[in-house]
């Protein structure tokens, strides 16, 4: 019941609420322009009916101010997402994300955009849109606001999660809580938020109007036509802004590789359902703390099995608690939930756990349960354990090990693979190319996407009538400027390289350290302290060898008293060659020592010299 | 027609040789008694039937000598293959391999089994049969010939690829090259080579009889009705030998995940024909060195399409030398062949280059290739790179990275997700329900695969009736013991560990030196080097800080001052406190350190005080 007026009412709170005249037709004639690709025998037209008139004016042009978009993240890369819109001396954001370290980013905590073209043109800068409460659209924010001030729209779900970040970080801005309908200016861009379908709750598409251009982002989406809120991706808004004109489409490109259409969550409603019929074992469910409708409904599901609802993981702690604050929950009894803590008391098939870890994150809740070290839930035979996930691309083996420890311990557990217990949150071809089919851009760049998704993304707008030439595949810092008569892309108009995230260090560690990283964790180090007399070039007191991650040292004193023997050789000789200088030294030191410990031991450790002239 | 000779001719080697009509009804009363599961009621019949006799004897028992099978490798992973069957004092070695690292094993260049049961038990060793020539079966045999001398029997690839190993570590050992259908006797062990279809040619499974047992073992293995060579698995004889009672079976459980039938290499020829049918592009393909027989077939595509073909990457080299020592590439005309330094001087329709990389490893020729810095191969636009391989778990995101360069290179890239250019090798649940309705064996251990596919093997024979208490799902260092009566498991009969090979180091490196170089890896390392006068306790020069990995220095000079000035600072404390000794001052200093670099960086480094008393 209360289901079905949800969506009664949602499906009312899609209608786009403000849609004036006046920018209808503005746009209608942009639509012609492009449905005719000849602007310039529109203008004729346009003179032909005024011939009428007698006075002479020259024929007026489409009034189109030429605009540059440039994307700092998100092309080449799955993460990062963030692009900006210029416009007269005017400039938008649209998200702000960060991305997981690369497999050789050795020690870098997090990734984000370089912000040098919006610290250089702070002035320009009117605010940032997003699209949704994903890390790689919102993660970069608390960095962006440590360069500039900046007011923040975003959905409900998605300013509860940024404005937790800005919390921890000792940050604030100006925000505002935008809904699904909504229009609204930011300087001169008029800017609509539109409904999509996610894998998070108040995913948002964007209309942008500016300068007699639209320009249309999805975001990150696919089609649902039953998502659990009842809240259907608005086809509608997509196909009238179609016949209105658009001048460049940005489209997720993410899942451009699969073909026909994401399922439903409606599917995984299902399958859950199945489990909860199926089992009087105690049900623990990891799943990505952000799919919060998907949580919803597995606490639907619990209630409806007279089962209480315990959580665990901080991030998924944090997410109930802002769903309640927002209101999400208003309609579940906090009567259902019950502490981690007090389950033991609870018999089985009366408690669910939601639970962190579905990526098999070492310091996750599951991945803790598996280890048998987390406080208060100890795994037992049959317990069932379901990933409402899919390992993303590089997470693999780490979930395949906590899978095999949940096997281990003799729980029930349903994958992905073998249950229908999660489906993808974006668009595979057949929704792009309704996406493309109603919207029809003048000009299509791919957004969100690896290289290889982005060009495929490409032909298939190809394949569908979109002329090669205005198709434009672009890379990080790359800007695409438009006018009314052409588009080209600038190529590295700002950096758009990666920014590193290590501890406080924001861009200071760069490929030298991180090669050093690497060096040392493929063989460790030896480091060689030698004190010398200055006046007489003497050693002033035994060499000292110290190693990390070599060897290990106790077993192996004979191969460390024979390295402390070549560095008494280097010494000696360096010193009968009067080569006894902080530079000769060391690079004798360095080369006699690398050459032993290679011929012994086939391995390459990092030698670092030190030499004290007493 | 010479396909089909093979084919002919290869069937019939498949019919084994030797069948004594001894073994044969021995093997038939064995299979009575496990079909009535009560050994001792057949006695009492037996000696019914022998009432007429006015001899008294004792009712004769089935001759089953005990024995145990230990699995060294294999178990809970996937990699370093490595079983042993010990009976009346005799051992018999299936295969040995080597695994590859693990993501946390830094440095580490493969991962052998433990040995020292077979080092224990030298004298008993009788030798070692190798199903087929994977690094994951074969891999380890360098290692092992390194503690004992052991006569090695292998079909002529697998033979051909150790031979090959031996001779880069100078080694050598009794060599028997046998093929599919031979029965030889190896100690007390008559074993009986049976023909299997894997992803390498010259595959074999085992039944090894000795002391009255038969034990089965497939190796890897799938069900291919229509391989490229004509050699289809040898289902008649697992037939017979379920017939004829099979004591325990050894099965891969790789793809037990895997629903139906694992497709032929039959699909792969299909899709290679509508490429070369298609394009007059050069083509490029990639695949393991290791499947021959689909390299042979794109020499055969190519030669049809009036193509050279070239060869790129040292281990395709090798194997293609092989072959053409082996003979298996005795129809080709050497005249097809061109070196890959020759392939620019021949036009793109005629030329087809196999290569190496189909795994995104970085030193192979294809990623040399993709980044623009191989010898001979540059790519070009429009040609065709066709990836006849799956990233294996963990390769993801590597492989990934290749093809976006691939896609940057304006290629044409074909992958397995989007085209039937390969199939898996191992064997799905049909495949396997096949083998064991055939086998129905007394006692069954699954083998080689993670420990949630060693269960769900378990689980799938169970299902086919298998009784529960017949099914043994073990570990590494196990063994399952078995005597006429009962079979059990003995946990930790043995090691059964990892032993990790780092350059000539050889278990060297242990959890200490890893765990060193993971944290050296996240934040590198700083040294800090002190020299002190032992008399007067007072500092010889001044303080020299290193550091690798942890900032980039000339940017952070303010820092790494600061930093020394720490070190003054401990130094003077515990001068005043009189704790110069190295013990205390080593503590203070890298306590100190530590808490200063945290508080300024967050970061963790290594820190390494080393101290010289003058």
């Amino acid at each position: 019941m209360t289901n079905t007026q949800n969506k009664t009412s949602n499906r009312q709170n899609n209608k786009p609420k403000r849609t004036t005249k006046k920018k209808v037709s503005a746009a209608s004639t942009i639509k012609k322009a492009v449905s005719n690709s000849k602007p310039k025998q529109l203008s004729n037209k346009q003179a032909a009916k005024k011939k009428a008139k007698p006075v002479v004016r020259k024929p007026k042009k489409p009034e189109k101010a030429p605009f540059k978009v440039i994307p700092l993240g998100g092309l080449k890369e799955i993460g990062k997402n963030c692009t900006l819109i210029e416009c007269n001396d005017e400039i938008l954001i649209i998200d702000c994300g960060l991305a997981f370290p690369e497999y050789e980013m050795f020690g870098i905590d997090i990734v984000i955009p370089d912000f040098t073209y919006i610290r250089e043109n702070m002035e320009k800068i009117k605010g940032l849109i997003v699209t949704h409460g994903h890390e790689d659209h919102i993660g970069g924010i608390p960095y962006l606001l440590q360069e500039v001030q900046v007011p923040v729209y975003a959905s409900p779900l998605a300013m509860g999660m940024i404005e937790h970040k800005l919390e921890e970080n000792f940050l604030s801005c100006e925000t505002h809580v935008i809904k699904a309908g909504d229009t609204f200016n930011i300087g001169s861009f008029s800017v609509e938020a539109i409904q999509t379908n996610h894998s998070i709750a108040d995913s948002l598409a964007y209309a942008v109007k500016f300068g007699g251009n639209t320009l249309v982002h999805t975001g990150d989406f696919k089609i649902d036509y039953s998502p659990l809120d009842g809240r259907v991706i608005d086809l509608n808004r997509f196909s009238r802004l179609g016949d209105e004109g658009v001048d460049l489409l940005l489209c997720d490109s993410t899942n451009v590789n699969r073909k026909g259409f994401t399922p439903s969550e409606a599917v995984v409603r299902s399958s859950i359902d199945d489990i909860f019929n199926n089992t009087d074992a105690r049900i623990i469910i990891a799943t990505f703390a952000s799919n919060f409708h998907r949580i919803k409904y597995f606490i639907e599901a619990s209630m409806k099995h007279h089962r209480r609802i315990a959580v665990s993981g901080r991030s998924m702690e944090n997410v109930i608690e802002l769903s309640k604050k927002l209101g999400y929950l208003d309609d579940i009894p906090e009567s259902v939930f019950v502490k981690i803590g007090e389950t033991k008391n609870i018999a089985d098939r009366n408690i669910t756990i939601i639970t962190t870890g579905s990526q098999g994150e070492p310091m996750s809740a599951l991945t803790r349960m598996a280890n048998d070290n987390h406080k208060s839930v100890k795994l037992k035979k049959n317990d069932v354990v379901v990933f409402s996930s899919s390992p993303i691309p590089g997470n693999e083996k780490v979930v395949s090990q906590v899978v095999n420890k949940l096997y281990e311990k003799e729980v029930e557990v349903v994958l992905a693979s073998s249950m229908d217990v999660h489906v993808s949150g974006h668009a595979s071809q057949e929704e792009l190319k309704l996406i493309h089919t109603l919207i029809r851009p003048r000009y299509f760049m791919p957004a969100h996407g690896e290289y290889r998704h982005l060009i495929e993304h490409a032909k298939l707008s190809v394949a569908l009538g979109q002329p090669k030439n205005k198709v434009f595949v672009m890379g990080n810092g790359d800007a695409l400027s438009i006018d009314v008569s052409k588009a080209e892309v600038i190529k590295k108009f700002t950096s758009g390289e990666d920014v590193m995230v290590d501890g406080y260090g924001v861009g200071d560690v760069g490929s030298v350290v991180l090669k050093d990283r690497k060096t040392l964790s493929q063989s460790g180090l030896i480091t060689i302290s030698v004190a010398i007399d200055q006046a007489t070039g003497s050693l002033m007191a035994e060499p000292k060898l110290s190693t990390r991650g070599f060897v290990y040292v106790e077993e192996n004193m004979g191969l460390i008293n024979e390295a402390i023997n070549v560095v008494y050789n280097t010494i000696g000789k360096s010193s009968s060659q009067g080569a006894l200088d902080e530079a000769s030294l060391t690079r004798a030191i360095k080369s006699d020592m690398k050459a032993f410990i290679y011929k012994e031991t086939k391995r390459n450790p990092v030698i670092i010299p030190v030499i004290l002239y007493v």
